[in-house]
């Protein structure tokens, strides 16, 4: 077990001192966390106990108009502004990752704390962050990187510090969230719900990283390192995104009394040997409809998190969008600034456990796999054989009409099986001349 | 404003040394602590970067058979314990008022750090124990104190830190959820639902503190100070409980749409000179039957948090029981001693914004009226003259049919009004020969 490598105390400004911040980035996020930095100035010098002074904010195009932004605080030299004495915390709301990440290390490098909002950067270079946050004895806080203002990384590594996590599983990008409550409340195509979702803003121009689940894979890393003291990167992540669902997947779902949601799901995997690892996915499933997570409308976002002795408990909020990323960047900023005044650090990253990723093969779900077979007799029972001789129980086997005589509709759920299991009976079934198609094979939780 | 009162750093123990642990009670709660302490010693280790190490339990029956619990570690003198020099940190779960408060202040004088999970205490004496806590620069934590693992403390803390609450309600007493959602289920009236919930161990024998709101107060006064940045003490808390509420009023709710809730109310007050306030209060509440907190059931909490960043964030989970209230202390223990270890302190309360506590009479409520009145000509337009009179407005005026023939059954919605407006308009109709009976009247909200 390595512990923790904080080692020497750092000791604070001393009350009534300045904290000076760099912004670096003024999108959506870094616009608004600059004006509510100077509408509560004179609140967050109470809570802090000194006063923030805006140093710098780096952009990227110093001609833009930038109406209530001084415009000597403007720089579009980044890599100065990071290092300039008198700023104590920096603060990247950019996007990215290379650009950020060197940036980001400077600053690290150069004694600042560094607050950012960058699921990207954190879930590939959060080894390397750490240890350069620790050997500068400064902070490193995310919270707005997963989430947005849901508090769900405080709550991992403070609040749940004396429990051991069992498993989280969420609604953690409101894009895809929106696009596949649209889709299950008026019964539109992806693609039409996605065009929609694009009019609106929820989702942009270009929608890869969301509907291919990529922004999600990043939140997963980072919910399944913290909750469970381990190191899990976005490259861990098994990724499945939504732009396979469709219509009539929502439909029979809602027939059988569930709910498609893209979850991120992080759990714990023991093998047949009694070693622990650990797996990360996103991926479109089937909840229950009473479910909790089955409700989470529009782009809003949900996490549901189990522990031993806490239980069941879940967050529920905006999980993306200007104001509710500046709120949760403001929370950490006052914590940093607190440690800079009073002295002390926030719990960093702590990968005691040192858990191995898992085997995918080795990941156990349940599947709901709905396909067309042929309407004769015999392939009922030819099925449940085929499932008997391959270690996946059924749960239920329900046969539906089709429109077309000669065929009929199955759909079955199985038991709890082992992923290899799973793929291997899905592609034997593809394989049987009495099935003719199958329309579906999608995961099932809660 | 006044500035938070910390001042010169604490130096830390240094990593690898042990934390001195001190518990005082070995009830449900104690139990739990102590068992999880020893079975994730390791883990614990890991994350504060030094061992904890029990030192002593306090208990008031030393005769009393505790298996599992080293002997020699238990004493009945609280007092010598928590001033022992190895001992660093104090949990207190005793539970009581005037008994724990001279403990954990000598604790705190003794420059112990404490963890409580007494919301009793905490809404009585927190000025006295942060003024101690800061004296002596040691940590006070309570997370545990209200709604037991739902981490509400700690979010309003520190990842809200840099936003600005405008709202808290929720269901923080899990017993009046419990009977309340029983006679909403089953139709059930209140004394057989407080009968089932005290059979199964939900309502204790003597359930006072919770039906007449008493404990929902104390957790309305914590949440009041900790959002609002100002100190709300219990006897600052409007209470009123459950035990008027009839199965009549609940199906009448039901009919309409609503659904009955005993909420926590937090909220600033803004009167007519434009000078702000804080009200915190508990009563029972109709909230719309598809609203979050309406679906909360059994002994089940809830907080929905309001604050102008974030948007509205609603958390859930166990708000009782002896584990999630473990889980709640042990993660403060783990918080308190990463800080003895690493150095710091956790936030603490600061109520630099020192709000006046509004008078009940200016806050505004919505009110639901359900009254019998004579079944003639004129009635209505009389009663809505009589509110057109008295500054509230309706928002709803609907007649029901009654058994007895002679009489109507009016129910009323006004829109939001003062207190004290609303609290005369009833008194006023309760005075008019053609109104019969005042059946109910409840506040509304959400």
């Amino acid at each position: 077990m390595t512990m923790t490598q904080q080692s020497t105390f750092k000791p604070g400004k001393g009350i009534g001192q300045p904290v000076g911040v760099a912004v670096l980035g003024m999108g959506t996020v870094g616009t608004e966390v600059v004006r509510l930095m100077d509408e509560y100035a004179e609140e967050f010098a109470a809570r802090i106990g000194g006063p923030l002074e805006l140093k710098g904010i780096a952009v990227s195009d110093l001609e833009k108009q930038r109406p209530g932004v001084p415009a000597e605080l403007l720089t579009d030299d980044a890599m100065s502004l990071v290092e300039r004495e008198d700023v104590d915390i920096v603060v990247e709301v950019i996007g990215g990752i290379d650009y950020p990440r060197r940036i980001v290390l400077a600053a690290l490098n150069a004694g600042k704390s560094v607050v950012t909002a960058n699921k990207a950067l954190v879930a590939a270079h959060a080894d390397e962050l750490a240890e350069a946050a620790d050997a500068a004895q400064v902070d490193l806080y995310f919270e707005a990187a997963v989430a947005a203002a849901i508090p769900v990384v405080g709550m991992l590594r403070r609040s749940l510090a004396g429990d051991q996590v069992q498993r989280i599983s969420g609604i953690v990008n409101g894009t895809t969230n929106y696009i596949l409550d649209a889709m299950t409340s008026t019964g539109a195509t992806y693609d039409d719900a996605l065009a929609e979702a694009t009019r609106l803003g929820y989702a942009e121009a270009d929608p890869t990283a969301d509907v291919e689940g990529h922004d999600a894979a990043s939140k997963a890393a980072i919910l399944a390192s913290l909750g469970f003291h381990t190191r899990v990167k976005f490259d861990d992540v098994h990724t499945e995104g939504i732009t396979k669902v469709t219509a009539d997947d929502i439909e029979a779902a809602r027939k059988a009394g569930y709910t498609i949601k893209l979850l991120a799901i992080c759990e714990k995997v023991t093998n047949d040997k009694g070693e622990e690892s650990v797996n990360a996915r996103v991926h479109p499933t089937l909840i229950p409809s009473e479910h909790p997570l089955a409700s989470v409308k529009e782009s809003y976002n949900a996490i549901y998190v189990d522990s031993e002795a806490a239980g069941s408990l879940m967050f529920y909020g905006n999980g993306a969008g200007g104001a509710p990323t500046a709120s949760a960047v403001l929370g950490d900023l006052v914590g940093a600034a607190r440690n800079k005044v009073h002295g002390g650090r926030a719990p960093g990253d702590n990968t005691y456990a040192n858990l191995p990723i898992a085997e995918f093969g080795e990941v156990t779900s349940r599947y709901h796999i709905d396909m067309s077979v042929a309407d004769r007799a015999g392939v009922l029972a030819e099925l449940a054989t085929k499932f008997a001789d391959s270690d996946v129980s059924l749960r239920t086997l329900r046969q539906e009409e089709e429109e077309r005589h000669s065929r009929a509709r199955l759909v079955i759920v199985t038991h709890s099986a082992k992923e290899s299991k799973l793929a291997q009976i899905v592609d034997e079934l593809s394989q049987l001349d009495y099935v003719h198609e199958i329309n579906s094979v999608i995961r099932l939780d809660g």
